[in-house]
């Protein structure tokens, strides 16, 4: 299996089974996560924190789906970067709005570990269905 | 001048003039761009035709301003990857709606050009100002 693809499927099962240890274990030491509502949360412990409460609470009954892996371009030196397309379930946020069920596209910034990858850096970002038919370079 | 604050800067000035040579000459030829709604644009040509195509519309009386470098993190190799935070003016989207000025956080992989940096990858996620008050990291 493609590397990118495996490390989207161990993300996958980590956060369906809400084991936040195998979520952390997936990213590297220094990683830095800014996510769909433009939260930055910088260094290893606050990224594994953070997803702990938020993974306990509203997304406690929102699983996600992988759906692919749109692009993997390799950076000078060996790191790289994908985006991975998700499914996510509807959920209720801490400020009491619902949110639908959506989709996002995840940039993940990843650095070889051993046969895998780590994640240095990752910046999700819903799809927004209403802006989706206007994008002037529209594949699908 | 910090080179990732000098990069955005040169970002800045090139937006608000709609200089789009100018945009996409800070761009890698392997650019990738995720924009705030979630659109995926591949490669160089891609980037700076949707850019160009949304500066001279709905982004055209829609300035940006520079805030602040988060985070700079250097990867294995000589890329790195920055968070920079940006405040961009109300504007129409084609779709009809009416978007409030907003501020958001821009993910930037940078490789080393000369002595300046070129973006390898962007990613840009609008800060919700509803969600903001519950980061469980919130720094300020």
């Amino acid at each position: 299996m493609d590397p990118v693809e495996r490390l989207a499927r161990a993300y996958e099962a980590a956060w369906n089974a809400a084991d936040m240890t195998a979520l952390a274990a997936l990213n590297a030491p220094e990683v830095h996560w800014v996510n769909v509502v433009g939260m930055h949360w910088q260094g290893f412990d606050d990224v594994a924190k953070a997803h702990e409460i938020f993974c306990q609470s509203m997304f406690k009954d929102a699983p996600i789906r992988f759906e692919a892996v749109e692009s993997h371009v390799p950076l000078p030196g060996g790191a790289s970067v994908a985006v991975v397309r998700w499914a996510m379930a509807a959920f209720q946020a801490p400020d009491g709005r619902a949110f639908p069920a959506t989709r996002s596209r995840m940039t993940l910034v990843l650095i070889p570990r051993g046969d895998d990858l780590a994640i240095a850096h990752g910046a999700n970002i819903n799809i927004d269905p209403m802006a989706e038919p206007h994008d002037p370079m529209r594949r699908s």
